[in-house]
């Protein structure tokens, strides 16, 4: 099959050999696949994974042991766990110290025409879901994870830092609970697609500004969460959704002295996010800044590369 | 009076002007105090307050406008709050962002003869808590913090990291919730007075060991913070109690891939810590090293700065 592969740099291959699904595993044909921040991080050779990268996709099932998958068009949860271990048994899947993650550890990821997963992580696309828009499905559960730990009321100032992919996303999800949302970012262009969903912006040219009751840093760089540490008010959290790739010079001091609380968040529910695409209530589609053929990778990721740009398609 | 001066270095004087109470406050006659981590900071120039240090005190009321606290021996809160800001409104005066605190910040501390203090701040001492144990409200109100901030249970598997002064306190305030707790360090002899509350103890040279449901790191470290995180299982809390002056080397993507929650945790409520001392549930006399007269001041400040030395306190 055809498949963008990462060994010491990234390479176009057409001869790669077809995956083959393990016990309790489907075969997905890919019809369209997303590049995210981990995935440039890993062909820039930050990351220890090789392999075929990416994580976000929407296919059609061709194989699987459950015949009722076949035919249908899913999106998958990247985390594929042994389910037998205590952390499994406690209900935490996607800390399974043994899992696999799909195109980051241990798995071949989706830049390729098939992928397998366990059919444990499949969730079905409903069918006013446009692949353009199902492709989001991961970025857009990650997102959702935030509520899951945080509580945020409608009396909750909310600060989101960075106007990146996540932090579009974060910013409409958050927005959807009623709470006084600013996003804070550095490009206009994407500031104004937030403020076209009604929710306020504010430049970081703008800034200071009065710290609020939760941050949530989406920039992924350490000035990033130094700035989102000073937004914090005395007793309130911040949430930190992205990693960097090497440490930083860092003081944990303010945390201690006004007692914030940071939480940690990574993977989240994606029977939510599915929902808010069916509904609507979250609107991924102007995020998208080109689609490229697999054949074209390369060329798609110095794309998604480049400052200011959103969202990256590939499509084999 | 008497009184310890950091001014670029520390000082002993015989002739500082005795302190006069602002509108609420009351003179108080130290009889005891304590020489803390955030002391010997000071001393080292790591902060920029200038002035008495010290805020660990027991002592007698000589004048207050309300008479009924004038003869009583109390200890006090440390944090000065303005009483009238949004923060103090809404019941968070240890956040207060006019705040002055006792020896750290805008007010002079207490290793003098005198000090003055609102007395909104104080807390009167029991009769049987002799002032040895009296003078470790403070830093025993800081332990006591911790449960009112994490939900500890029976079956929580908690860490307490650091043998040092706060690291005993919080290993015995947390041992009394019943939790299944270990204390790790680095000295047989500060383990050993935990060992003797029948606390489980355990030496850095034993590790590596399984990571835990509740990490608090009392180390005071650098290194003591990244081996904190690394202690800290997924979905785990992890709780700060100690700051470091500089900044360091540091990569939090450990938090956000196993998703850890982190908490900063600062000061905590006299009445509990009186009630403890009182009861006899905590046992503080044990890690007094020794008793220098104030006017020895700068050898006590030598002696407390000394590895492996717990707690010297100054008696006026």
């Amino acid at each position: 099959m055809q498949a963008l592969i990462f060994d010491t740099r990234l390479s176009f291959r057409k001869d790669y050999p077809d995956p083959k699904p393990g016990p309790g595993e489907a075969l997905i044909r890919v019809t369209l696949a997303g590049i995210c921040a981990t995935d440039l991080e890993i062909v820039r050779g930050y990351m220890v994974y090789r392999g075929i990268p990416g994580h976000e996709f929407v296919g059609i099932v061709e194989e699987s042991p459950d015949r009722e998958w076949i035919g249908r068009r899913v999106v998958g949860e990247i985390n594929a766990a042994c389910g037998r271990c205590p952390t499994c048994q406690r209900g935490r899947p996607t800390h399974c110290p043994h899992r696999t993650v799909l195109g980051i550890e241990g798995r071949d990821g989706v830049f390729a025409e098939y992928l397998t997963l366990p059919v444990a992580n499949l969730h079905a696309v409903p069918e006013n879901v446009p692949d353009e828009e199902a492709v989001f499905a991961e970025p857009l559960a990650a997102a959702f994870r935030i509520p899951e730990q945080v509580v945020i009321g409608p009396e909750s100032q909310v600060y989101v830092l960075g106007d990146g992919r996540l932090g579009l996303l974060v910013a409409q999800v958050l927005h959807a609970t009623g709470c006084r949302l600013t996003l804070i970012g550095k490009h206009r262009e994407k500031l104004a697609l937030a403020g076209q969903r009604g929710i306020r912006t504010l430049s970081v040219a703008e800034m200071p500004v009065d710290p609020a009751d939760i941050v949530v840093d989406c920039t992924g760089s350490p000035a990033g969460l130094q700035q989102a540490i000073s937004l914090t008010r005395p007793l309130g959290t911040l949430v930190l959704k992205t990693t960097c790739a090497d440490p930083f010079s860092f003081n944990p001091s303010p945390l201690v002295i006004h007692e914030i609380t940071v939480v940690g968040s990574r993977c989240g529910p994606f029977p939510v996010a599915l929902e808010a695409l069916r509904t609507g209530t979250v609107r991924v589609t102007p995020m998208i800044h080109e689609i490229f053929p697999l054949s074209d990778g390369i060329r798609a990721f110095e794309t998604a590369g480049t400052p200011g740009v959103l969202k990256v398609l590939l499509k084999p």
